[in-house]
């Protein structure tokens, strides 16, 4: 079972705050910061959409709307409002 | 009798925070909970709406406008501010 | 002597909270509650409506200007912030 | 010497709350009510305006910019911003 | 050397408190008044302006940008913010 | 060494209070006005500036936004923003 | 590693407060100001963009979203938002 995101918008698994990216970028995570990190895992349907899944994205903490699957926190937000890949 | 949704938006029977997916997904529904999920029970008439009858749906907590029919919650959303499909 | 809504406005006499709908739907009326109902009784000129004199629709509480003509509550309203139609 | 209305604007000089009109129509003027009642008593130049000189209107009580001609209350107010017509 | 408003803007002086039209029409200005009257004394190069120097005009009160030459209150206000011209 | 800016913004070398304009015009700058003076020392590349380098230019003392070059106040502006042009 | 912007947006190296511009240009970055310095490190897909990699610019302080790439802050920006070019 999935969770499709409609029209331009994504879902992202957010990364917690422990992690470290794969290629050695550090992002901290701190109460202080602006921005989150986190994974592409679905995209919705519109061809706007300038990520695909899998890309590492970062985007303003205070976009899009939050919720949990599980117990990991996951995030969807409009394409547009992502605001880098990392690469 | 029924209610007819007007042009763009969906009527959506809220479901209770105690239910449980078919499939197993397990979304939670606390307080600090910003979504709430539910199922697609009629559209309106216009061409831009994505989702159908029996679709469950996940939305913003405070999009649209909520009201009872009988004793259970049921939501007016428009269809775009619907933010993904659980299927 | 009549009140005619202009252009894409419609006017409609709010229902009490007292009364029942004629086919048994119960729309509770408690000071919790966020839409009201009520029956369209004029419409404006403009052919973008898709509401007409007749209609029992429900609509936001807050929505539109309302007035009152003798002892009854009437609404004035955009055609397109109606939510929905009772049939 | 009058006030000529720029654009889409017209000019309503208020009904006192103590007025009736003509017809019967009683719309009460208590500081409760959210409209007032008035009469057009000149247009802008706009062919948007649907409304006409000698008109009796209602308008929402907060709409346009209010002054005084004499002793009388008048009000400039864009014509879209009149809700209904009373004929 | 004068003062050239930019674009849809006009220059105006503002009528003192105790000034009088010349025809008679005697338009207060309380503290409780929402409008001012004023003078056009200067235009911008938009062909979209429908006043012209020398019109009396009256404007909201909170209408535009106030700033004084010599000691005479001025106003630089968009041209579409006027509400009549006074003939 | 320059600052440039970008599309249809100017920069504006701001006039302190105690200067005079050359051709005699005195506009106050107490802390109650609502305008201030300065001279247009750079433009952006956009056709729709309506200003050049060298005019006196008045505007809103809250418009833009402003910074020292040295120990000048400078402003940065969108050209549509700037209210007359002293001549 | 690195941080490509999305679309529109550019990603800028914030300049440290005691940092000197090459040309001797000094703006002053005490907790008054209401610009900050920074040099442009990559930009976006979009055509519409302006500035290049290496350019040094302004930009309001509280523009776009700030971040830490290890102990250097920098900014997510939309191009548009960029008050100059510094050259």
């Amino acid at each position: 079972m999935g969770v499709k995101p409609v029209g331009e918008r994504v879902l992202i698994e957010i990364k917690m705050a422990e992690e470290k990216t794969s290629g050695g970028l550090v992002i901290p995570q701190t109460a202080q910061e602006k921005t989150q990190e986190g994974k592409v895992v679905a995209v919705g349907t519109s061809d706007s959409i300038k990520v695909k899944v899998g890309d590492k994205v970062i985007f303003d903490k205070y976009a899009g709307t939050q919720f949990k699957i599980g117990d990991k926190d996951h995030l969807i937000i409009k394409a547009e409002e992502i605001l880098a890949i990392l690469d």
